[in-house]
């Protein structure tokens, strides 16, 4: 029999806004260790670099006997795959347009794959989460702002340059409010977690709120309930006309949603559901399911990790 | 040497509202025969079922020495592939729910393959058209409706069922005129060749025009100029903002548009460009092209002959 630790393992990473994320993960989904904590992003490229290989080296040197698959790194931002370079993040500026992949893998002397951050997310719940049973699946994460992965046929649909799946900019207001990425009314105008806090603050629903909050008062009666109640449906509606659009093109068996805005499930997904259901007839041919996902902050570090068995 | 009858060809056939046409074609693209005209489909189902096995006979006949890879059917409306049969299909009604592909094949001996005109028209782009050099695109056809056809890693993205590439019921306008599908504002009651003739009437331009004619009026000056590009304008701000949504999505090299709207192109497309440049940052970061199809009326025919080598 062979031992545990000589199993195969994979490494992957989560390079969020504010925290530095490792896991060693076996091939069944198991996982070994995990590592983490806040990252001092402020220190610049050569600290987050260092941090990164630090935290690889440790994971990789307590499982030293057992076989390396392959190390995945998910991160904020656009990924041209071909030069491995991070373009466009915001929390990342100082890795733009320098070669992260290829800088990783020669400090660790084995190869990086280099993903976006909501793709990862998206394969983590396609291979262990509530997309195990299906190839073909889209996950939207709204939390600060909307981002989306796409899994076709079982792996991550990347586009010609590494930037598809940015559903968080999908038109749904098409004279709505302007987005930094130069639209107007972009999906994550109107459905992350900060624009449902923006609204509650517009509607003078308290202050320094956050989603949560919004969902709690939205369980309150009288007039502070009627507003959230309302934000929440309005919330929904944009969700569901992105939904439709997304239905519509892919007509893929199930759709997923994630991040901080989950808690208000109720609050939002009938609204979502009606507006989905009017506004989609592959929805009424087809009936997909729409989910809630099931890894939570986790799924990105195991879809990091699955990496390199998908790209294998 | 094989003598040129001796070589491997593919019978395609695309079933359109009107007309009926079937193509042998070889391995290469080339054309070998082509036979098509009016079809009587007010005489029901039996009646183009047998004209379809009619067509396809008549080519096998002159082609007997050939070696033939299979036959593919581009129709109208949805499919559902795993059954073979048509669905919602405003064309044919008779032919809904009723085991299209199985009768067919049953009839020639010989297995079919059934698939969505738009997505066989994308096929056929993508094998010898302006989509040849790609494996990755998106076709648009701006026609009486707008259909669309998805090609991903070379073959079409059909979804579960195989309804995947109905764009023309991407929503541009929340609250736009209402349609067939139950959803308002799609991209089809904004920027097919049916919507700018609409808009042409509500906008006292002549009676009984067609897209080319409000093409025309667009070359005058005056009013009537001004009115038909205006028109036109907006038709190619819809479309802007259904191809920003589709490249920020696919992130692919090559969106191509087709149909009876494209004469018009000049007066259409300089309004489409600006808008896709403003309102999708994966447009501005990877330069995707936006091009006319090259196969005008003659994709669906070719994609459709292609198909079982596609499968293959």
């Amino acid at each position: 029999m062979m031992p545990v630790d000589m199993a195969e393992y994979s490494i992957g990473i989560d390079l969020g806004g504010t925290n530095l994320r490792a896991a060693a993960i076996d091939r069944s989904g198991k996982m070994l260790d995990k590592i983490g904590g806040a990252t001092h992003f402020e220190k610049g490229r050569e600290a987050v670099l260092g941090d990164i290989v630090s935290a690889i080296s440790t994971l990789r040197g307590k499982h030293s006997s057992g076989d390396l698959a392959g190390i995945g790194v998910g991160v904020p931002g656009f990924i041209r795959m071909k030069e491995g370079f991070i373009t466009n993040s915001n929390n990342l500026p100082y890795l733009e347009n320098f070669p992260v992949r290829d800088e990783l893998g020669k400090r660790l002397g084995t190869p990086v794959i280099l993903e976006n951050d909501a793709n990862a997310a998206a394969l983590g719940e396609k291979w262990i989460g509530a997309g195990k049973d299906v190839d073909d699946l889209v996950l939207l994460t709204l939390g600060t702002g909307v981002g989306g992965g796409i899994i076709s046929g079982g792996r991550v649909l990347r586009g010609s340059v590494g930037m598809a799946g940015e559903l968080g900019h999908t038109t749904v207001v098409p004279n709505g409010n302007p987005c930094g990425c130069g639209n107007q009314g972009c999906l994550e105008k109107h459905a992350s977690a900060t624009a449902v806090v923006a609204m509650a603050h517009m509607m003078h629903l308290g202050e320094n709120l956050t989603a949560k909050d919004v969902g709690d008062l939205a369980g309150q009666t009288g007039e502070v309930g009627d507003k959230a109640r309302a934000i929440w449906r309005s919330m929904g509606e944009a969700l569901g006309i992105a939904l439709a659009t997304l239905v519509n093109t892919f007509n893929f068996p199930l759709y997923l949603l994630s991040g901080g805005v989950l808690p208000a499930w109720q609050y939002f997904a009938p609204e979502m559901l009606k507006t989905l259901e009017r506004r989609s007839f592959t929805f009424r041919a087809s009936q997909p399911r729409i989910e809630q996902a099931t890894l939570g902050n986790e799924a990105g570090l195991y879809g990091a990790a699955y990496l390199p068995w998908s790209e294998a």
